[in-house]
């Protein structure tokens, strides 16, 4: 397909002068690229489908970049990459040196901030509209939100801190129908168009500023008045919590009608009260497997565009954990599991089904969830959180007041630790060693292979008191050989004096440098914090130590070891290898392993070099 | 005074027992008990004394420990505290090996579990409640949040997931008018009466279940019935928010008459929806200067009772990063002040007064402040955001994903960096130095006094990338002589080749140490993070280097330069001394920094032990 529109479209501006007939072609040729490109590239599919011609229309509303537009999470923002000069990079997205597949500030001035993780958007582009209105500058900014990030605590602070006021400012909410439905029925939509149209919102405003001339009864005739109203809608919108928050609600609105999504955007900025519009759109529009399955389309790895199968379906990391739950589960009914709004994600679709009463999906609610965690613990239950690495950073401060301090046992198992690939540096599990590490009372594992992730699974079934974290990669194992999984470390002694300390999926690197040294001792961390006094003795004893963690270095094992090894007087050379200061961007993830120095010949080159 | 009821207070059971009459005097005797203790120990005074017939209803109603109740934040704990066998101890409240200011597990099973940070009730209450529905163990939970605590997002998330389903789980939210009042009117309240009579649930119950045994329409009818009910009732309360997440409403009800307290707590008990309670108290309530100023007495220092005069009154840091900003401010007017709910406790009031439209509380909101700091930031402003270090815990994600990333300049004032003393476990600010180093794009700085913190936030207007963290302790500053406060780094030199490391606060107690040993290298860092080479290599040229900080270890300074030193091959003795994977309980200041050999003793003997 060759994609005319699309190609023409060089800027925003020029989706502007598009004719009405010209839009449903675009929307078509959009919604072909973004399918043929993820079933190469993988990405978010769903999502995206869905937001098309809510995209389109907020190009044509609005002008970027003068006002900023701020998809939440990222999921849905393909088509706002395609529309700002970025059609013909499209191809590379998701791949090392090509297109983010999220906001990305570095990538376009389109992109107003980075977006990734959940529920920032209406933050941040609050922040950005009260600066503007603060130096006078033109423009407004608009965030864009799903229903699932809808869920998260962050939208509600900054709802609660937006709906004051006189303002014009905008939040679109993209409501695809996975979490909040129920303020939509039908006799709701039926009331959208009435509405919505331009001709009774200026009957509205002209009453009002009627009425409020009047002395003394003014005010309270337009508030009685408005509230009867408001009243009279209730019976059918029933309450509605944005305009319990001072927003002003618009919608629902077919979000695939271009021109009705155009004026209604355009409407709401004429307004002096914020405006919350609630848009309703289908996920995978437009792709059939896509939309009767959108769960399953959400994320997703390179597929066959003809039958929407996953090229790769191998056994994962996630996998085992959620399998491992269901056998313990089976045995001992106080194993529960909570997620975050990510239920096939860290495996769990199993046990959602099997084990209903003890499953809990919190919502995009990472603090939340460590918390209710603890006061299921403390309950007598036992909660095992399943959280990638990069949203647990979420939850620190309610790891540390919440379970930490008073000892509460709970159980963080932490998918997608270490480098992540094609999601890039918004999602790389970089930062939970570090962070989880600084906590006391907190035990970390990081396990190399599936039988030692089940293991320390049901090992920590019976944990009495703190946090244990077992955190692990994203994908499936790699060869790494026989070793005890019981044990707090293991070492596969060699003839030198020369030793790799690593830990989790580097170990199979470790394993492949030994092959071709033999004399390297490895010593594979299991439990990875804290060490134990014996076990610092024990490496006393190498005259060269070399550490490699797929981990920020600041604040890493690496670092924890060097501050003991010197407390113990150590003279030999140390040498630590991690991630050193920066962010991780997309790319395959053994070659950011490459990259970073972190696999087989850095191991061997860490002896040679100086 | 006696307090001869109190005294007869051993256990909650006794509240029960008490005649109607007594009610009355043991709630004077509680408030004089609170204000007595207050006035000597300081504490949270005002928010303690609106909660005392509210607190005796609870224990009323319920039945601690197996009803599990939950104060947010804690500071309204006191009564919960004096009713459940901790009278006897009251006197030791804030003070080292005394009783906490806050919930707490290790002192009493009256405390189901930590507070101190706000908005976790609910989810903690939560997570009790439904392990008890899953175990089958008998009692309930209760959450009791203040309106402050209810801005923050975690509040939102938990209501968000208790919200739905059968259940008779109950929040509690004490209203003392300083946040959530909108919804609250004149005719709102003539309503309770009416509302809260068991009288009339009852006829409502009967009648819904006799309505839902009606084939097909029944369920129809049911829900019309009531959503025209609630419709009407709207036009006096206006949309709830509570109502539209699915919470059984009841209130607003007098938050100081005990009875019809208790009675609507065990209304609610007998649903089979979730209730949010929502009671009105008066912060301050029994104390003239506390009640005419309740932000005022919120949480104070030692004062007198006879004309609530508080004793100390010093020139604090805290004070000197506000009156800095409006000097910022007044010359340049993209500088703009972000609080969490804390413009007092921060220093903000002169700020927020003088430059409204520059200043922003967005409520108990970390997160939110975080990304909507970096917004203002993307827009053209110069934000700071002033917040404690232990609350800063809470926006480790957003400093990551919406700040450094992107390289967005946001500046971060983080008060009570350090020991914050009577404040306890839950506030010490000792995690900021490892949670801050760990992300690239930071810089940290530690200031040692009034005129170092004022340099560094001025400098800090014109950064152009990244965060700029400045931490200073809570107080006022400690005589620590002449120094280069623009440097990054500064040395005392002495003959030696010992030296110590250190930074903020301890710099003083460095001073000292050298006062008694000339030959001693003092290395002040007012630069924490990161490190230059060039420092790193006049580091090599010392013998002995013991690092000091207040700050966990784990994460710390001590441990970037062992790692630096290690890799540069030093072969001299490093000795780390900071906080040592522990949490630190209440005590004053300079106990603690004695305590955790940090004073200028433990800087004196580094060198001469082992």
């Amino acid at each position: 397909m060759d994609y005319p529109i699309l190609n023409s479209i060089k800027s925003p501006r020029d989706v502007k002068n598009l004719d009405d007939d010209a839009l449903e072609a675009l929307c078509r040729e959009i919604r072909d690229c973004i399918i043929r490109t993820v079933s190469k590239n993988g990405g978010h599919l769903a999502s995206n489908l869905g937001a098309v011609e809510l995209t389109v229309a907020l190009h044509r509303a609005f002008s970027s970049p003068e006002d900023a537009i701020i998809f939440d999470v990222g999921h849905q923002c393909y088509t706002h990459k395609l529309l700002t000069g970025r059609f013909e990079k499209f191809s590379t997205i998701r791949t090392e040196g090509g297109l983010s597949g999220f906001m990305n500030p570095a990538e376009s001035e389109h992109d107003p901030v980075i977006t990734g993780h959940s529920s920032n958007s209406i933050s941040a582009a609050y922040g950005i509209y009260k600066a503007k209105r603060i130096t006078g500058e033109e423009g407004t900014a608009v965030a864009v939100i799903g229903d699932g990030a809808m869920t998260g605590g962050i939208a509600y602070e900054a709802l609660n801190n937006a709906g004051v006021g006189r303002s014009n400012f905008i939040v679109v909410l993209n409501d695809n129908k996975m979490s909040i439905s129920r303020n939509v029925g039908v006799m709701a939509r039926c009331l959208t168009k009435m509405r919505n149209k331009p001709k009774y919102h200026r009957f509205k405003f002209a009453l009002s500023s009627f009425l409020l001339k009047i002395p003394l009864i003014g005010k309270f005739l337009n508030n009685t008045l408005f509230t009867v109203k408001e009243t009279v809608k209730g019976i059918i919108y029933k309450n509605n919590i944005f305009t319990a928050m001072g927003f002003n609600y618009l919608g629902p609105v077919d979000g695939h009608d271009v021109l009705a999504l155009e004026s209604l955007f355009k409407i709401a900025q004429s307004y002096t009260r914020p405006s919350l519009i609630h848009v309703i759109t289908t996920k995978g529009k437009g792709y059939s497997y896509a939309e009767s399955s959108p769960k399953n389309y959400h994320g997703v790895s390179a597929f066959d565009i003809d039958d929407g199968a996953e090229f790769a379906d191998k056994p994962t990391f996630s996998k085992v954990a959620g399998d491992t739950l269901c056998e313990l589960a089976a045995k001992d009914n106080k194993i529960c599991a909570v997620t975050a709004a990510m239920t096939e994600g860290t495996g769990l679709a199993g046990f959602a089904k099997e084990y209903k009463q003890r499953f809990f999906d919190v919502g995009i609610a990472e603090q939340h969830a460590v918390i209710f965690a603890a006061g299921l613990a403390k309950g007598g239950l036992k909660p095992y959180f399943l959280v990638y690495s990069s949203f647990l950073q979420r939850a620190y401060d309610q790891i540390i007041h919440d379970a930490a301090i008073a000892n509460i046992p709970i159980r963080l198992l932490v998918d997608r630790a270490g480098i992540v690939g094609e999601d890039g540096v918004t999602h790389q599990g970089l930062f939970d060693v570090s962070f989880l590490t600084s906590i006391p009372n907190v035990t970390v594992y990081s396990p190399s292979n599936f039988a030692e992730l089940s293991y320390r699974i049901e090992e920590s079934a019976d944990i009495a008191n703190g946090v244990t974290a077992i955190r692990y990669p994203r994908g499936g194992e790699k060869p790494c050989g026989e070793f005890d999984i019981s044990a707090d470390y293991c070492i596969n002694e060699g003839s030198s004096k020369k030793a790799i300390v690593t830990y989790g999926r580097l170990y199979s690197e470790a394993c492949l440098a030994k092959q071709e040294d033999s004399g390297l001792n490895i010593i594979k961390l299991n439990k990875i914090y804290p060490l134990s006094d014996a076990f610092m003795e024990k490496l006393m004893r190498y005259d060269m130590i070399s550490v490699f963690e797929e981990s920020e270095k600041s604040g890493g094992i690496g670092e924890h070891l060097a501050a003991r090894l010197a407390n113990s007087g150590y003279k030999g050379a140390l040498k630590l290898h991690a991630v050193d200061n920066k962010f991780v961007p997309a790319a395959k993830v053994y070659d950011s392993i490459v990259s970073e120095g972190l696999d087989k010949n850095s191991m061997l080159k860490s002896f040679t070099e100086n």
